[in-house]
């Protein structure tokens, strides 16, 4: 197996990212790694790689916030040139940490879509109560049809059956009420469109089901998704914060936290996506994995796993398998 | 001043809303208080009432999940009737805990809308690293338009002078990225509207921001108003409940937590409702208190309070003066 590993993009790139991969290369001894990104400033810093690990060089790279249509003039981006390894058979999978949207228009126009959906989509792993659930789109599509939720609902199944080992998960609506009525007009639409399909939908499920974790995988448009995400992430700092703040006022307060060090951790390591790593671009005709912007070394060594999961699980084909049952829906 | 509470609505009624009046009536003796529902029910509990406490029987009760439609048939619902004190000018404000969804529509046919609202919205005190913000919409609208958001941002920016005193409030639009041309679509033509206003817009900001505080109102749609509001309720609760798990793994933790339990109870009275009471319903000509359904006598105390600020700070007419000023927005 041949992963290429955009080692340009992300908060930490290139030394994190190379570090991860060195430390994947390690744990997959089976596994070929492809650094694609500037040699100069790989062989910098990373004179000897180990011999599951080659370089193939890209000049340029995508800024985080440089818009889209520059990719067209960046041929020689990194992330371009990771995904053109994969459509010409050259490498398996691309993992990169770098701007999602440009990872996700390389994607689309060299894997391009499978067919029977219209848009791809990002998947996040929400860590609840329950242990981690997948929430989609989180980003991808800010504006989202009723159709097009049916669509993130068979592709979160077949991410949650092949990569999380899931059986027969069951797939709720995220809505602002339980009741089938409740929801803007495209989730009260898309309600009676899931209805109808083969899924195990057990309805709709309010924001405060997310943490608690009573489904298995939870459908939204990329606007609330991304908003939901946010929103937890800066929650979960700010009470830290907040704990940290509270502790730190006296003598007391100082031994307790102390004592308690091991039992946040455990919880701050819970909620960490660096145990994730990444999740892969749903949708499309080519593994494709997205890390998140500030993945250091161990998020994207996750990340080559989900990877090496997606390929052998055939991840691909199992998708077009699951939008084909479903057909015109 | 004389306040309508409806002491049959919430999950607590009517023993707590009772207390919660009774609490308020001593601490506020200049107001009076008409306690709205089955006398029978009141005097049961609570023979006798202080003299400024009196009651007001209402012989029906709307259902938390009951239809609004059902509200037409009960015109003898302690809401409605309630409701109709303020219209009468029997009461200058109403108070509940009950259904939403008849609070409002019994505001918005006997009530009426200000001119220049399409349609009410309702509010949220957030606890943020830099105190409470206001959000809004966080439930009413499931589907907004571009104008109905604008629409939000000026009632938020007059509940936030006038109740909180807050001075030029910095109005931010809840987006799923900071840069102006993100969003949705209604998103994006809200931002452009937005900056034609004299408001004090600071532009987009990101789920993350919702928390850390750095604004003083936050614009959305009551879907995803909703949506964040419970997730961040949701996870709040799961990040209570893993500590406590962890803690009690062993002594060194059951220790540790003995001593941080005072820090820890700051930070959950910090995000508790029960200390911001109640928020009124934007928008109608009147004022009318929305409180959560599990508020107990403490929220009602406060929602007495907020209800008192509203009128003694003329909050209905302010909030005319400022929608007439940015006219055909």
């Amino acid at each position: 197996m041949r992963i290429a590993v955009d080692v340009m993009g992300g908060d930490y790139a290139p030394g994190e990212i190379i570090t991860g991969a060195i430390q994947a290369g390690k744990q997959f001894p089976d596994t070929e790694l492809i650094l694609v990104g500037r040699e100069d400033l790989i062989k910098k810093d990373f004179s000897q790689l180990p011999s599951n690990i080659r370089m193939h060089h890209a000049s340029e790279v995508m800024g985080m916030d440089e818009s889209v249509e520059s990719l067209r003039k960046k041929k020689d981006s990194s992330i371009w040139v990771a995904t053109k390894l994969v459509k010409d058979k050259e490498a398996d999978a691309v993992v990169s940490a770098g701007s999602t949207a440009a990872q996700m228009a390389s994607a689309l126009l060299l894997l391009k879509r499978i067919e029977g959906i219209d848009r791809p989509a990002i998947s996040a792993i929400y860590p609840t109560l329950q242990g981690g659930k997948v929430i989609l789109d989180v980003g991808a599509n800010a504006n989202a049809e009723a159709k097009q939720l049916v669509q993130f609902a068979l592709m979160g199944k077949t991410y949650a059956e092949v990569i999380l080992k899931m059986q027969n998960p069951r797939i709720a609506l995220l809505s602002n009420g339980s009741e089938e009525g409740k929801g803007n007009e495209t989730v009260v639409a898309a309600h009676q469109l899931l209805k109808n399909t083969q899924l195990n939908f057990i309805g709709n499920i309010e924001g405060r089901d997310i943490p608690a974790g009573t489904y298995d995988v939870a459908v939204c448009d990329g606007f609330v998704g991304n908003v939901l995400l946010k929103v937890s992430e800066g929650l979960g700092s700010a009470l830290f914060a907040l704990m940290k703040k509270e502790f730190e006022k006296d003598l007391r307060g100082k031994l307790g936290a102390a004592l308690l060090l091991p039992g946040l951790k455990n919880i701050k390591k819970m909620m960490d996506y660096a145990e994730t790593g990444g999740a892969p671009l749903l949708g499309v005709k080519g593994v494709s994995i997205i890390c998140h912007g500030s993945s250091k070394a161990r998020a994207i060594e996750n990340a080559i796993r989900v990877a090496r999961d997606c390929v052998g699980g055939r991840f691909i084909e199992q998708m077009e398998v699951s939008i084909g049952q479903e057909g015109g829906s």
